[in-house]
């Protein structure tokens, strides 16, 4: 099979390979930075904690395009659902599938192939080429990419451009652009009450069922309409858990936890607040922590949009959508520092569910889009 | 310390010495079989998978009067959290401590030496006297009074009072009187949803989100008013899980599991329905399993209720309660065969707790209060 695969997919397979879930890097980091330093890129690893994480810049002058991806890869949940085991990547009819195809080995093997054809053609670019790969994106993102900003901020080093090669596409390759994300707001609620028998339910106060209705309303709620550039916010429950395990005890707390994605239209404050409001109404007993992921951010149109948009156009004959739905990415930590930020990449549907595959040749034609923005900003005129 | 004890407090200490946590037996029926075949009782080992059980009976002609108890306890738990050790029984201030001593190994003791001492006073009573002891109460209780009771009905042997010796009690010796119980109804519920990915709820579709109206509706409904003797039934959830522990994933599946305690008035067709209907309003897709641990039962007055209400004003010269709340007991296996079944026993504050403790005249006291029920039932007139 191997000897008919692109150099793309060729990469995208052995990225596969390598188990690296959060935090782990199994290997990959160590992949990529042999194919850059033979391309002539200056690399530095940059471990912070437990994780691995590493900047490859070449080229001393300006402007400075960056790609930014992570290595890491969310849990492939119940092997035996896969089709094919998740970490053993396969192509059945066209299609590669694998933890991490789509979210986002595939794009970062796109960038590595495109960066070596373009330079090819031109050894001297009109300005630096550079690479911010962590393997803490999916996980709590404290030592990753905001970690790695820092360092570069702290000597004074700056990205004109950034193209993170996380999934944005929808139906097919390179319809929607991200020029911007939603916030993301998390909380862990703990609903408190009194254990107690089943058959005893008067001498127990079961938090499962206090916080039901409260749950219902969270639910149902309208949080806002959205605003102009971002689609309205949304909650989500990850994780609720309640109970010993014995079919006969009530539980004494129930522990969930939730995430906002929001717009501009509101505020961390205004939800927190909204949210006490509604868990108070129900007159529960709870302690509720908060965590700041990101706050919304936004690159308006500029030479990064420009470039994305006419690369994808030139590669597929199709047009293409700005938006800023979907999740976070580790452009909320690079666009705080005046970064132009835009996220393109593969078809999403798939993405952190088992059977993750993305069309092989897309991610081909990735790879030409990506060569395609490289040549709008940095070919030498 | 010996020579002070009563009979009943002797044998209640030598069956707590013997550490017979279900379904180990640890010698404690031997003990029995022993001293019940010296009264003249013909005894009948049963032993049914690992669980040891015996019938004994004395006398062929009925009206039989059956005492029914278990010699298997519950596990301790963390012995170093006891005062003394849990199969070392010591009493201390009048108190008898160690595992068993009121569930129920201080009854078993209470109805032995009943017996004896009523035995003295009418060697041919005007009936038959019998023990059905299981070591398997408090575990699956599958192998243990379920299937005795199989074997007797297999037989066409029957009984016509049963005394179960389960701490009825609620503050003092003889307060309360179980003359039946709810049923207990067990649901496993697993709800379908499709996971994804948090920033992308409309690709998803979160179970938890879902049942949350209908797990408020489920915890507000009322199932009945009860019926005479019964409370109304009860609805709990015991257990709800979902989510894969990372926060930023729709889970796919909600699991939840329940239990109702239900009366009279309803039945476990009606329950089983009722919950499919606000499981099919609210549209969910799900599996759902039920298992049924037992049906209520209720002895009404009659001979057996009654004796047991003399005998306790007669020892306590305090007033008792009939009841049927509380948990399930063995005497949901024998009413189905036509018995009047009352469950009376001391005080149960302290079962299946560290420093598990009945006040050591209250055994002395319990004998008596047998004694005096096989007065009213069995006295030759």
């Amino acid at each position: 099979m191997s000897g008919a695969l692109s150099p793309t997919l060729e990469l995208a397979l052995e990225l596969i390979r390598r188990p690296s879930v959060t935090p782990e890097d199994a290997g990959c980091q160590a992949l990529l930075l042999e194919r850059l330093e033979r391309l002539g890129f200056r690399t530095e690893r940059l471990r912070f904690g437990a994780v691995e994480n590493f900047w490859a810049r070449r080229g001393e002058q300006g402007p400075v395009l960056a790609f930014a991806g992570h290595t890491d890869v969310v849990p492939p949940g119940p092997e035996a659902r896969w089709s094919s085991p998740p970490f053993t990547p396969e192509i059945r009819d066209g299609i590669l599938y694998g933890r991490g195809a789509a979210d986002m080995k595939g794009s970062i093997a796109a960038m590595v192939t495109a960066v070596e054809r373009f330079l090819i053609r031109h050894p001297e670019p009109a300005g630096a080429i550079a690479f911010l790969i962590t393997a803490d994106e999916e996980g709590p993102a404290v030592d990753g990419t905001v970690r790695v900003v820092e360092h570069l901020e702290a000597r004074g080093e700056k990205m004109d451009w950034c193209l993170v090669g996380e999934p944005s596409s929808e139906e097919r390759l390179g319809d929607v652009i991200k020029n911007g994300r939603r916030g993301s707001l998390g909380g862990r609620l703990v609903v408190h009450g009194v254990q107690g028998h089943v058959a005893y339910p008067h001498l127990a106060d079961n938090p499962v069922h206090r916080f039901a209705p409260a749950l219902a309303e969270l639910a149902a709620t309208t949080w806002d309409e959205g605003s102009g550039d971002f689609p309205p916010t949304t909650f989500q429950v990850s994780n609720i858990h309640a109970g010993t395990g014995a079919t006969n005890v009530i539980p004494g707390d129930l522990e969930v936890q939730f995430n906002f994605r929001f717009s501009t239209a509101v505020t961390q404050t205004e939800l927190e607040a909204r949210v006490g409001a509604i868990l108070q109404r129900h007159k529960l007993t709870y302690d509720l922590s908060w965590n700041l992921s990101g706050n919304p951010f936004l690159t308006p149109a500029g030479a990064l949009v420009e470039a994305a948009c006419a690369a994808v156009a030139d590669t597929t004959g199709e047009p293409t959508r700005l938006s800023t739905a979907g999740g976070t990415s580790d452009g909320r930590f690079i666009a705080p520092t005046g970064a132009q930020v835009v996220e393109l990449g593969p078809v999403n549907a798939s993405i952190h569910k088992v059977d993750e595959h993305v069309i092989g040749a897309d991610l081909d034609r990735l790879s030409l889009i990506y060569e395609g923005i490289l040549e709008r900003l940095l070919a030498p005129s």
